[in-house]
């Protein structure tokens, strides 16, 4: 590799693709290529070529590739040696006693680009949240009981001390080791207001105080830091979405004007494609593209992205009521905003710290109110849901392929953990509305079923091994639709334990997806519903039953949620939940059971009472009948699981081969006597 | 009747009982008598007589009955024909535009003194909840969906305007009625605080005042106000609390020491009466007697009220820790808490806003956080819970005796709902430990048992008919422990709909009874568990599923309860809740089981886990077999059903007659397959 020979080239590609309508020179492309390859891997290879211009002919697509690649494999520059240090020696120059790490992003969202990886950066801790805190003698990490383990392995306890995010907060640790009077830095785009005034509040107590910063200290010491990702972004369809842009953003101005509010600030990226009906590939997973947005009441909309990312097909698609402007401008905008004293919303539990600060420095008054697209993004309309069961239908066929191929491959010794993730990826993206997974699957053999959060590596990997149970956790984005599946099968035959538990899991399963409820009635009040039969016996789960699903957007999405933690906000016609009860046995095994289910309107009562709710089931995959013990059921659990079964029968087996059309006829069979 | 006979016969007893060591005149005496008159009837007929000397001869004391007795029957003096006009005078003469009247006392608690009975001075409504505002002009009353036509009957509507108390809320009323600038009074100590921070809020939108008044306007017209009442105190044995004041005292003001708090101001009755193990007569229903206490770090307290209810046995078992002083020394002694710049601890949604404010202006730190007594009294100790075993023993000998009653008698026509309710007290007034009902009695016939807080009168009164239920919902009051049980049972053969009805309630109160949670699992948590059979069917019922019970106390009491509203209290050991599902179909049928459940830890389970509740049933009374429609339980609730029937059976046949037992064997017979 030499960076000479891709400058020239770089500069060649550029010539030529200016003659296409292409307006940069060879940095500008470089520059270019360098954040596509900080978005993940792409699902359609060639997609991102329509961002530098339209009919780009093959042998210079090829050389853009090339130089892609090669810039992607390029060894990053190397860091400072000891990168803890840079820190602490930037610190300094700037005057402050420490400086809080967070893994967050600008936006929320569990997705991260490989930009605003800081945590892993200057700690080595790789999971999905914590908080570091550096000051000038001491640092330590907050993780949480999940990751106690890993952290343990990726972190160098001589240099941060670890502790428990719940338990040992932060502001009780900075109380201790900050000293007296000293001042913490903070980057006020990484948190929001909630923490930051906790974090005040406790500074105020030792006399110490809180600093915003403006540049991030860590990004001036991270010099081969990605640059900010670059993935196209798409136009969500109207037959996909089932309602237009413009329509959506009338409908929510006209909400805000009612309601006397200028503007509206959105932050999530999800919001923003659903409200736009764009979709992006920025974040793994999540087919978003960062951006910030301002819904004015009058149904306009100034949206904060990177304009490379915007294609002409997009720019047509969005219309003159839509303004691009580069991120770089949405400071500008909400003092904008401020200037005229207008009532803004924004949600101070999606939007950070600097965007409430900028605001209320600019004179707004600010609404503390739930992002406006959060309910209605919930509550998907009937175009949606049509969308939902197809994908379902489909992701039903690829999940009953791999369990036939796991029945037939398993008890033979040669499958593992890995190993069948891979296949079962390849078997989903047979389909072409396959746009990758909505989320990294959890496949656990044995033990590592029990880890509620597991993710499969070379070192856990596990053999599938008989008379033990496998736990698959995995789901898709498809076009028109997210799905997410829990699966638990036994290779070879189960302990009478492992049933018994199964079975249990399997009840409270089942009393969620039959149950009806009045109209009102909130997720934590159905909680109970699928535990009971576990309680009964001593035994529970250690996570929610139910989470919001977006569709082909985020696999989590809220505002609603099936929990033991309160939520006030009623499920309503639409709304589109997981159902997945579990039991985990640590050392031994993890049951879970998890199937997606939309609420809709109960049909008609025999008493003829209206105004009650019910679920659709939308996922469609046998429950392993092995471990299902029939004499705890129910006549109606057993009659719930036939039908299901017949259900799933029927729906899939025109689309399979004979071999697995086999499997899925005994595979769904009633239930023995 | 002639008062200077009276007043003669006073004055004569007086002076005997003075040489007996009674130290007032015959004025104070018939002002005690008076006081007395405005309890209560009392359960013992002649304990008062205690109140006034030790040892007073037979003579004396009959002499003492009847000239209360006469006093008791002496026609009150007329208030001033128009009332609302007095009002309206005296409001003009303080120079203020309106005056709000609650239906509420100075304590919380829903019984009220006859003292306190000021909205149905002034609008004739007798409901138990309520609360009108009278201005210049204009006139409100505010009732909820209950009394909707109780209000209808008792209120002369040309004077009083009738709004829904949730629905139309009084803020919205005094916005649009008040005029501009207007001042209206209150009586702060009939209101909690966040009622007048949320109406001073409204009045300041509109440019009004709110007003508070030292003495109730009200009060200065009503001329022939009951006194405050002045029933007996009587100490609550050691045998029966199972835990000394002395003991509950020092525990809690260890608590208040460690959380650096001064002192407690207490101002629920039955708290008090828990605190210091005693009890009165001074309401309806609850065993409490009227005062304000102070519990200071130190463990002392000072107890506020009128020194005449306190005998010497009293005192000695209050001990020198405890200092009695008038309820008029009750302010100085928040001033003194103020002045010493005491942090106190106030419950606001028990202490009034009057006592704030004293609080406030005194200087004091105020600390608002929940009654420090609620939960350790929610939390029964093992003497209590002992206790509440044999009073529901006991009643269900009453119960069991009131149903063979009713079985035989009802299906003749000569039983109506008074006659019922007759029968069943003076059967629980047989116990030598009885003290009265712990609330009104709910007996509804047909289609008065649809009305859930249904009060039967001579007016309403029905008789109870074949093919009809009767509903019936009571509960006594015994020295050690309180009871509440609702039956609905058929009178002659039900129709179908009525036993699948039945049995949708009684799977639920099966599953609520049967339950097991694990620790830290709150009362609305498992509310849907009662609900979910009836929901399956499109039904539910409006009220919530159970309330706490007191020991010897109010039969409502917090903090805990299990209901579809939030509340953050979890369910812990030697609470003692209802368990009282139903299912009303207006004007046709009421259906509503209820027993008492106590928390407790979960038997030794099969998969050796800890940290679970279950409940213990306390109520042994038959559940009407001929309603249960077998064919809808599962083989389960079957078994629960019968083993609480032998239960039931084993426990009350000892106790019954041969009739009652023959009767008791029958009802309990194992369900028919």
């Amino acid at each position: 590799m030499n960076d000479a020979i891709d400058g020239t080239e770089a500069a060649a590609l550029a010539a030529a693709l200016n003659g296409l309508g292409y307006r940069g020179d060879g940095n500008a492309l470089t520059a270019m290529l360098a954040g596509l390859n900080a978005a993940p891997e792409p699902f359609d290879d060639r997609a991102w070529l329509s961002l530098l211009a339209a009919d780009i002919p093959a042998d210079v697509g090829d050389r853009l590739e090339r130089l892609r690649s090669r810039l992607r494999s390029q060894p990053t520059a190397k860091g400072p040696p000891d990168r803890l240090k840079a820190l602490r020696t930037e610190l300094k120059a700037r005057g402050v006693d420490g400086f809080v790490v967070p893994r967050s992003d600008e936006h929320p969202g569990e997705d991260l680009p490989a930009a605003a990886e800081r945590l892993a950066w200057i700690t080595g801790f790789t999971g999905s949240a914590g908080l570091a805190i550096v000051l000038a003698e001491t640092a330590a990490i907050f993780v949480d009981g999940r990751y106690t383990l890993q952290v343990a392995k990726q972190v160098d306890g001589t240099r941060f001390e670890v502790k428990h995010l719940i338990d040992d907060p932060a502001t009780d640790w900075v109380k201790e080791h900050l000293p007296r009077g000293g001042r913490l830095a903070f980057d006020p785009r990484l948190h929001n207001v909630s923490w930051v005034e906790r974090m005040r509040r406790t500074l105020e107590q030792v006399g110490g105080t809180l600093v915003a910063v403006e540049d991030n200290p860590l990004d001036a010491i991270w010099t081969d830091r990605p640059p900010r990702p670059v993935a196209p972004i798409t136009v969500h369809p109207l037959d996909l979405a089932g309602r237009s842009a413009a329509e959506k953003r009338q409908a929510l101005a006209d909400d805000l004007a009612k309601h006397g509010i200028d503007a509206a600030v959105i932050t999530a990226p999800d919001s923003i494609a659903w409200l736009l009906n764009l979709r992006g590939g920025d974040v793994p997973n999540t087919p978003v593209t960062l951006a910030f947005a301002i819904l004015s009441a009058d149904a306009t909309v100034d949206l904060f992205c990177d304009p490379r990312k915007v294609t002409d097909a997009v720019h047509s698609h969005l219309g003159n009521q839509v303004m691009v402007a580069s991120p770089d401008a949405f400071g500008e905008a909400l003092d904008r905003l401020g200037a005229h004293g207008g009532s803004v919303l924004a949600d101070p539990t999606t939007a950070n710290a600097w965007i409430f600060e900028r605001l209320h420095r600019a004179g707004a008054q600010i609404r503390r109110e739930a992002d406006p697209c959060l309910l209605l993004k919930a509550r998907k309309n009937e175009v949606e849901l049509r969308g939902a069961r197809i994908a379902h239908l489909r992701d039903g066929v690829a999940v009953s392929r791999f369990l036939a191929w796991l029945d037939r491959e398993a008890p033979g010794g040669d499958v593992t953990e890995l190993s069948a993730v891979d296949r079962f990826v390849a078997l989903r993206a047979q389909a072409p509305e396959f746009r990758g997974n909505s989320f990294s699957t959890i496949s656990g053999a044995g033990p590592n079923g029990a880890v509620v959060h597991y993710r499969a590596s070379e070192e856990t990997n596990r053999r599938l091994e008989r008379g033990t149970l496998y736990l698959v956790d995995s789901g898709a984005q498809y076009v028109d639709g997210t799905t997410d599946i829990t699966r638990t099968v036994v290779i070879g035959t189960p302990t009478d334990e492992m049933r018994e538990r199964f079975t249990l899991v399997l009840k409270g399963h089942i009393a969620l997806a039959s149950a009806r409820f009045p109209s009102g009635t909130t997720g934590p009040q159905l909680d109970p519903l699928a535990r009971q039969f576990l309680w009964r016996h001593g035994l529970d789960y250690d996570h929610g039953t139910g989470h919001g699903v977006g569709s082909f957007l985020a696999v989590h999405e809220g505002p609603q949620r099936i929990a033991k933690l309160p939520n006030a906000t009623a499920l309503q016609p639409g709304m589109i939940l997981s159902n997945e009860p579990g039991y985990y046995e640590a050392g031994a095994y993890g049951i879970r059971i998890e199937n997606l289910i939309a609420v809709r309107e109960a049909a008609a009562l025999p008493s003829g009472r209206s105004d009650f709710l019910e679920f659709e089931v939308l996922t469609l995959a046998p429950i392993d009948r092995r471990l299902i013990e029939t004499s705890l059921l129910t006549a109606s659990e057993r009659q719930w699981i036939d039908a299901y079964h017949a259900r799933v029968h029927d729906a899939l087996t025109p689309q399979l081969d004979p071999a697995d059309r086999a499997w899925l006829a005994a595979a769904t069979d009633p239930l023995p006597d």
